[in-house]
C-alpha cells in the first residue's frame, strides 16, 4: 500500500502498520484518518494477513489531533445545530461524514469491524486521540517509554473515538473517569496498574513482544474462526441477554463445524497439525454479513 | 433423579450435580446436554436443593464435547443454509432446535434461568464446552490439577455456550480474546491470575471449600430472595440503562418487603433468626414470570 | 440549602454533602430520599458546584433504611399488584411514584443523571441503602473505620438502588453476587480487594483525600466539558454497540470544539491556564436534553 501518513509492512502474515509522520510526532490528521479506515478495511480482507501490530515511527506513538489543521475537521457551522436524529438518519451525508463525524470514530469503528486481531505497541507519547484509537485495539503492550493521557479535558473537550464505550469496558468506569476528567500524562506503570496495559517492556523489545503475541494466534489456526472469534467476543458480550449471543454462537459453531472445522477434528483425531483452507476473503459464513453491518 | 451422564446428589439443602461419564474424562454429549438442562430445570424449582456444586467424576472436570459423536450434534446441512432470521424465529422448530442450536448454549441459558446459586468445583480438565460451561456458573473454584482451554481454535471452530457474553464480564475483553485465540490450555494458578476462578485449593479441600462457600448463600436466607437477586444482577447489568434496573429492582423489593421482608424486619428487630417460609416452587411474585421469560 | 436530614456546604467549589442525622446513625427515611433527589438535581445545575463529596456525620455514613419507618415506603397493598407494565407506563403515577418506585434508586438516578463528579467519603457503617447510594458514584474512599454491608439477605429482601445494574459494573457479577447472597458485612480493606474502594485511609485524611481527588477535577477544567464526559462515559459504555458512542461522542466534540474548546485550544498554543466561560445551567449543548432525559 502506498499511504502518505502509514507505513504498511507484512511480514510472515502479520503486518505491521506504522504511524509514519515522526517529525510531528506522527499527530493525526483527516488524511492519516482516512488512511488508517483504508487500512484496517483492506487488512480485514487481505488473507496475506494475519493478524496487526499497530506502532509509531520514532520516539511517538501519535501525539493526538495536529491542533494546527482541527479547523478542517469540523466544517459544520453551529448555525446549523446537528441533532441526534441527523446522526442517525443523515450519518452518510457529506455534511454530516465531514463535518460532523468524529474522525477518530471513524477509525475506531474501522478497527472494531476488522477481521484480524489487532495489537498496539506502544512506543512512545499516545495522547489524546493517541490514547483512545489503543482502546479499540485487543491487546496493548507499552514500552517503558510510552506515557498515555486522554487530555481532552485540558482544551475543554470531549473524550472521542468511541472511548467512552471501549475504556470503560477495559479498566471499568472509575479509572475511565479518572484519566478522563483529570486530563493527566501518565506514564506505562500506571497504565498497567489501571490495566490499560498488559505489560511493560524496554524499548527494544516492544516489537519482538508484540510479533511473538500475534504469532499464538497465527500459526496453525483458522483465520475463519479467528474472525469469528473476534466479532463475536465484541459484539455478543454487550447485548443485554445471553439468548443473543446464543443465536449467533449457534449459526457460528454450525457453519464452522462444516468448514475448517472438519479439517480440526481429522487433524486432531490423526494427532497432526491441521491445514486450514477457509479464507476471509470469501469463505465467511453467509450469516456474517447481515449480523456484522 | 436417574440421569445415566450425571450424578444429582442432596445433601444439607445443597445439591452435587457431577458429571458422570469418568471413562471417558466426562466429555460431553447431546444426552448430557438433555440432562443437564433438564437437572438446572429441576434444581430450580425444587424447593429442597438451595445452593448447586457441579463438579466432575474421577480426574476429570468435562475434557469437551465427545468428538467421535459430533455428527450428531448439527443434523442440518450447510445446504439449508439457517439464518439470523431462522434463529429467532424458528428456534424451537426441531429443525433448527436439534440441527442448529448448540448444545452447550441450551445448557448454559439453563444455568443462566436457574434460580440458585451455581458454583464450578473444577477437579481437573475443563475444555472446549467443559471449559465455556463454567463461565455461566456464578463461582469457580479450581483444584490445584485443574487444567482449562478455550480449545475452540485447535479444531478451526468457534467459541459456543453463550461464553462470547460470559466470559468477557467475568476476565475482561483481552484475557478473553488471548485465551480463545490462542486456544492455549492453562493451568489454575493461570486461571486465577486472569480472574476466571476465585481460589486454587489442594484436591481434597475443593468440594470441602464449594460447599462452605454454598453454605453462607443457604443459612437463614430467603430462597426467594436469593432467586429474585442471582437473576436481578445477571439481568438488570446488562441493560443500557440503570432505569431498566430501577424498574424491577422496584417491583421486587414490593413484593418481598411483604412477604418473605415482613419476617425479616420482625426477626432482625427481635435479634432472632428469621424463619423464611416463601418457596421458590409457589411464591415468586407475580411479575417474575413476564420478566425472566 | 436548608434540608433536615443533610448538611450543603460549598467550599472552592467543591459541594460536601453530608448525611445528617447522626443520632439515628444517618439512616434513610423517605425525606432523606427527597433531600438527596433534590440536592442532586440543585447541584447539577447550580454553577457554584463543581464537584461533590457525600460522607456523614458522626460515626457512620448511612446505616441503612430506618426500619422503624419502613412501612411508609412501600403503601400500596399486594392485591393491587404492579406490575412491569406499571413500572414502564404508569412510573409517575402518585400510587406507583410513592408506593412502589424504590426510593434508594430514585436517589441513585438523581445521581446517575448529575453533571458533576461525585465522590463518595466513606467515614463508617454503609450498609444498606447506604451500600448501594455509593454505587452509582463515581469513586469511593473508604476510612479505616467504615465497614459496608449489602445486607438485604438478612431480612429477606432484595437489592435495591439499581444497584444491581452499578455493582456488577464496578466489581464483576461474581464479587456482587458473593456480598450479596451472603449479605455479610465487610471491613474496609475488602472492599478494596473486591474493587469496591480505591483506597483506605486514616480517618483524619478520608475528607482531604476526597478533596485532593476532587481538586484535580475542577482546575482548569470546562464544566461542561466535565458534565458531558461523566454522561457519555455511563451511558455511551453500556449500549449495545460502539456505533451508539459515536453519534454522541461526535456530537458531543462538535459542540465542545465550538465552544470551550476554542479557548481550550488557544490557551494551550499560548501555553498558559484556560478561562472556560461555558456554563452547565445554561450553556449545555442542544442535542444534550434530548439524549440525557
Amino acid at each position: 500500500m502506498n499511504y502518505n501518513t502509514l507505513n504498511w509492512s507484512v511480514s510472515d502474515s502479520i503486518l505491521t502498520l506504522t504511524l509514519n509522520r515522526p517529525e510531528q510526532m506522527n499527530s493525526f490528521t483527516v488524511e492519516m484518518a482516512n488512511e488508517l479506515v483504508d487500512a484496517f478495511n483492506r487488512a480485514s480482507v487481505d488473507d496475506a494477513v494475519r493478524a496487526i501490530v499497530v506502532t509509531g515511527a520514532g520516539k511517538a506513538f501519535c501525539a493526538g489531533m495536529d491542533l494546527t489543521r482541527s479547523g478542517n475537521v469540523f466544517g459544520l457551522d453551529e448555525s446549523q445545530k446537528p441533532t441526534l436524529k441527523d446522526m442517525a438518519e443523515r450519518q452518510d451525508d457529506l455534511a454530516i461524514h465531514e463535518g460532523v463525524r468524529d474522525t477518530g470514530g471513524r477509525v475506531t469503528l474501522s478497527i472494531f469491524n476488522c477481521t484480524k486481531p489487532v495489537i498496539a505497541a506502544i512506543n512512545g507519547a499516545a495522547v489524546g486521540i493517541g490514547a483512545t484509537m489503543i482502546c479499540a485495539m485487543d491487546f496493548r503492550l507499552a514500552s517503558e517509554k510510552a506515557r498515555i493521557g486522554f487530555v481532552f479535558g485540558k482544551i475543554g473537550i470531549t473524550p472521542e473515538a468511541c472511548s467512552t464505550w471501549f475504556l470503560p469496558r477495559i479498566v471499568g468506569i472509575e479509572q475511565a473517569l479518572e484519566w478522563n476528567y483529570s486530563a493527566d500524562i501518565f506514564d506505562a506503570e500506571e497504565a498497567k496498574r489501571g490495566g490499560l496495559v498488559r505489560a511493560v517492556v524496554a524499548p527494544d523489545q516492544l516489537l519482538p513482544e508484540a510479533y511473538k503475541l500475534a504469532r499464538r494466534f497465527v500459526d496453525n489456526k483458522s483465520p475463519v474462526g479467528i474472525a469469528l472469534t473476534r466479532q463475536m467476543m465484541y459484539r455478543n458480550s454487550a447485548q443485554p441477554h445471553p439468548m443473543d449471543a446464543h443465536k449467533v454462537d449457534s449459526l457460528a459453531i454450525f457453519y464452522a463445524s462444516q468448514q475448517d472445522g472438519k479439517e480440526g477434528v481429522k487433524s486432531f483425531l490423526e494427532k497432526r497439525a491441521p491445514d486450514f483452507k477457509a479464507k476471509v476473503s470469501s469463505d465467511m459464513p453467509s450469516f456474517y454479513k447481515d449480523w456484522a453491518k
